[in-house]
């Protein structure tokens, strides 16, 4: 038998955006017959975004993301016409047709005062459990795809305007012929141990008493290993051997890939850097388990539990035995 | 003690590229009086290209790839200054300063002729194992820097041309204030398993009679191991269980990180897509162990060892025990 890592899909489900239940249906991106057909089945639904906030639909108090064809062209009429941006086909959920919408931003205007909808972002989304994983999931692809658009509508191999293909999955240069694919942008986020010990540190703009793992974004001609110990290394001054993949997520905030790692330190002063963290200290596991619990002496808290350093955190504090 | 992966690096010192030997020193891609002093430092030494290839000095027979500052000086004033590009700082090897030179494509002919050069391909550079591994690190990251400032002279979020800054770590646009930073783009590749057999295709591109495990780019909103699975069922109809990391590896053509995994396949029967694959069948392990040493009775060749293909194949039969 081929040895399987003990990390093989450990991801708990609830790590946040990382529930995969959409049959992306890659072949159809390309093939209007079935976008037309997938747009006018009667399970079609929307998610309906204006500029980085989503819309909800609020029916006899419950709220509901998911747009029926009627309902989200009513949304783009009351919006005005002018307001519509781009469509991006993002699969199928159990044979019914998802498709996200973006209209700009200025067209939240026209709903903000009105009960039959909620704006709100995905983060607070997330954060709140208000929509099952899989939904959350399409969310996060629809959000991350989109933040990709608005910053990608001119080539840059060229400069000229380029114009969304590939049902949103590819924009494309007139001029150049360029052809231009989103962007996923690794990151490593690791959970450093020195035996009954883990390093652990917090940014300035984490919320209060928060401390995480360290992480940082990959760079052109790294592994994912190398990457990890230059991370630790940049940001606390500390010497890692073996690193140990366990999970990834999806972040799109904007476009990240979190790839989670245990990491062993070689090292254990840190020398932190001031420009990336505010503190950077060592914590025992006993802390740790505290910490998850939210009943550490300091007040220390940890990262919510849909964030893959929340579950780093937690296989530590599980590994005791 | 905390569940170590088995695949806890694993990766092999013949992977391609992956012998990350550079001290990245990021905090001097700002820092202009340490660039100033790093590139002054006697020793200090340059990568050379010539557009996409690699200038390499010829000395008594022997290739050096390293430029000293007068020799780098000396071919940019024979290629003429009108053929300079830019200049990255890659960081530091054993305290050495490393830099690498774009000329233009156009500056090759200026040495085409020339006994004291040769002009070669990265790729060419590693089949032949003309350098040892840490050089090629560096050759890798140079060129996928490179590639990357290529394709990004123009702000893809205005469309005004963007100048490179951070010692060749960011282009910045005046027009927006946009700060674009180099893509690293996560593909996927695996082993799927049944048993004693595993699944290989291969694809038009590839040399004569070789296969290699099946691949494809990470989207928006994944986890790697869900990529995985999408792509063995989109190219080969095979449905996944489990997904294990084992090792990554920069693949700069141009711009990927090659994130190897195995599979355990849960369905068998092939369906190929024509559009990707010419092929894709089962192979027992003996029959992979035949591949690996050119033994294979259909005379089945496999990727090179550089490749982390290669050395997937090699841990499935290394598994037998």
């Amino acid at each position: 038998m081929l040895m399987r890592s003990p990390y093989a899909d450990m991801a708990p489900p609830d790590l946040g955006y990382a529930a995969g239940g959409l049959n992306r249906r890659t072949e159809w991106r390309v093939d209007a017959d079935k976008l037309n057909a997938a747009a006018v089945a009667p399970a079609a639904r929307w998610l309906m975004h204006c500029g980085d906030t989503l819309l909800i639909a609020v029916r006899d108090g419950t709220l509901d993301p998911l747009f029926d064809r009627a309902s989200a062209a009513a949304v783009e009429a009351a919006a005005g016409v002018d307001h519509a941006l781009e469509t991006c086909f993002l699969g199928t959920h159990q044979d019914a047709p998802r498709f996200a919408r973006l209209l700009d931003s200025a067209s939240a205007d026209t709903f903000r005062q009105d009960p039959a909808f909620k704006l709100i972002d995905l983060r607070s989304i997330a954060m709140q459990g208000l929509f099952p994983p899989p939904v959350l999931s399409e969310m996060a692809t629809a959000k991350a795809l989109f933040a990709w658009h608005a910053r990608h509508r001119f080539c840059s191999n060229c400069g000229a305007p380029t114009t969304l293909s590939c049902a949103g999955w590819r924009r494309d240069c007139q001029a150049c012929a360029g052809e231009h694919f989103p962007r996923t942008d690794p990151v490593v986020i690791m959970l450093a141990t020195d035996g009954d010990r883990c390093l652990m540190g917090r940014q300035p703009r984490f919320l209060p008493n928060v401390y995480s793992c360290l992480a940082g974004f990959m760079e052109p001609g790294e592994t994912l290993e190398d990457a990890g110990r230059r991370e630790l290394h940049e940001e606390a001054g500390i010497a890692t051997g073996a690193v140990s993949y366990v999970a990834s997520q999806p972040w799109p905030f904007p476009s990240s890939l979190m790839i989670g790692c245990m990491a062993d330190a070689t090292s254990t002063d840190i020398t932190i850097d001031r420009t990336e963290l505010e503190d950077a200290r060592w914590f025992t596991r006993d802390e740790v388990a505290l910490i998850l619990a939210a009943r550490h002496p300091d007040g220390i808290l940890a990262p919510a539990p849909m964030a893959i350093a929340h579950h780093l955190m937690r296989l530590f504090v599980q590994a005791k035995a």
